[in-house]
């Protein structure tokens, strides 16, 4: 049973698609996918389903859904499906800000033609912070750019930097990209101290969690440094808040994983775990069972 | 005998940089690199050089130095040195307007936070029209990206497709990326029936010359269509131009070739050359000898 949008892209036999309101033709149900930014309804609804085996949510996140799962049935959240769309968007943040391709969108009203000599991602050098889904997918991308790129992870593993010489390697780096989850370890993690540390004209790009930064302190370093976010702290920013206007940031609004990208990845993960539950194959990206 | 600028990233014995000065200093000159963008005076100069051998320019045009070289002398162009700046910039420009981050940018004055889905470059069929180093340089960069992408040239070989499948081509195209020389078969060759064959919300991109797309063919069909132009004809646009301001249209300001990423690869090919040239070798990119 998976909601209607997301229905579209699963291949499986026995599909029902549930409008959400009387749950009687879902009563048998064993494998559930809630709607991506369903409300507590559409988790409360799984305590009345008593053969229910499987919560295979359409997202990364899954704090919202844990008080809602009954005992016996095993939750599996969506790591990966917003990893392409996600890693795509921080290149285009950063060509956006390089290339100020922003100044130049805010310049077409009144006709401008900005022309000038700006900064290519070509021999730059970019630090990704994360090393997870999405640094990979960003890695993957960034190949191509005659750009040098390094992975900074939790641990130092092949091919990924220690987070422990992050300060080391954001003294050198042109563009810094956070892309890590937000926990304990990395709430603030880039204060004052951390930006003081990039250089003159450097890029912080954030397409992790607004809460990673410290916004007064971006706000302290807008103009010295470039900044181009798609999470903000807090979101959404506050129609009069100064980061909007501030000299050198670009914002767009939390866009990173919700594109046209999502439902057939989110389609082709439902289908695929559906397949190895009937044929009794370890699920993916299991939370708790 | 190099421009200042340029002579930064050259590496070669005997450099001698002129300031456009008495031609006295530089009348051994053997080897000549005329200013990025210089005017006529930098040709003209040539005629009073009585040793000269190698012209070579920083630019991959060449007809406006042409008339200007003495018999004798072997002129080179620049092919090559805009590839990595141009093709990145296709990138940028594809991504900025199927994710509508030009919209974003001229909402954030107003404080706006303009969350919807939107189109993701994933998934996504990419027709590249020129299979030369810049649409080359663009099928590396979009590798990672989870697209499908087509290059096309003049004649069908290894992994392009010939132009005469274009028609066939545009029409299951999300993105058409223009990256071929202006000449007489590609003069206007995007015109009204050409952009009717392309799909509701399809992008054109344009990152070659301005004379192979019709301008009022665009107009006609912006908001239907999107475009994404880094070249327009006129150029540059005139302040009261529509098309500044035509639904779904970003328009940078010819900025595709010359960044932070010009000089390393001008300084690159001058020291190359003038290795080749001392060794005897034969040079890259002659147009005449």
């Amino acid at each position: 049973m998976v909601p209607g949008e997301i229905a579209d892209y699963v291949d499986v036999p026995e599909l029902t698609v549930w409008d959400g309101g009387d749950t009687a033709p879902i009563r048998e149900a064993r494998f559930y996918v809630p709607s991506y930014m369903a409300g507590e309804w559409a988790f409360e609804v799984m305590r009345g389903l008593p053969h229910l085996e499987v919560c295979q949510l359409p997202t990364a996140g899954y704090e919202h859904a844990l008080p809602w799962v009954p005992a016996g049935v095993t939750l599996c959240n969506g790591a990966g499906i917003h990893d392409a769309s996600t890693a795509e968007l921080a290149v285009g943040l950063i060509l956006t800000r390089l290339r100020r391709l922003d100044d130049m969108a805010r310049a077409m009203p009144r006709g401008e033609f900005l022309h000038d000599r700006f900064d290519a991602l070509a021999d730059k050098s970019v630090v990704v912070v994360g090393a997870g889904g999405i640094g990979q997918a960003l890695r993957r991308r960034l190949e191509g750019f005659e750009c040098d790129v390094v992975l900074v992870g939790r641990t130092a593993r092949d091919g990924v930097r220690a987070r422990d010489d992050l300060d080391d390697l954001i003294l050198e780096a042109d563009v810094v990209v956070l892309a890590l989850p937000l926990d304990n370890s990395s709430r603030c993690m880039v204060n004052a101290g951390f930006l003081s540390r990039m250089k003159d004209g450097a890029l912080l790009v954030n397409v992790a969690r607004g809460g990673i930064v410290d916004t007064d302190a971006m706000l302290t370093e807008a103009g010295r440094l470039n900044f181009a976010l798609d999470v903000t702290d807090p979101e959404p920013l506050p129609a009069d808040h100064p980061l909007w206007r501030a000299p050198g940031v670009f914002i767009s609004p939390h866009v990173g994983g919700n594109t046209s990208a999502f439902l057939p990845r989110v389609g082709h993960l439902v289908t695929d775990q559906v397949q190895r539950w009937q044929s009794g194959d370890p699920l993916r990206n299991v939370i708790v069972s």
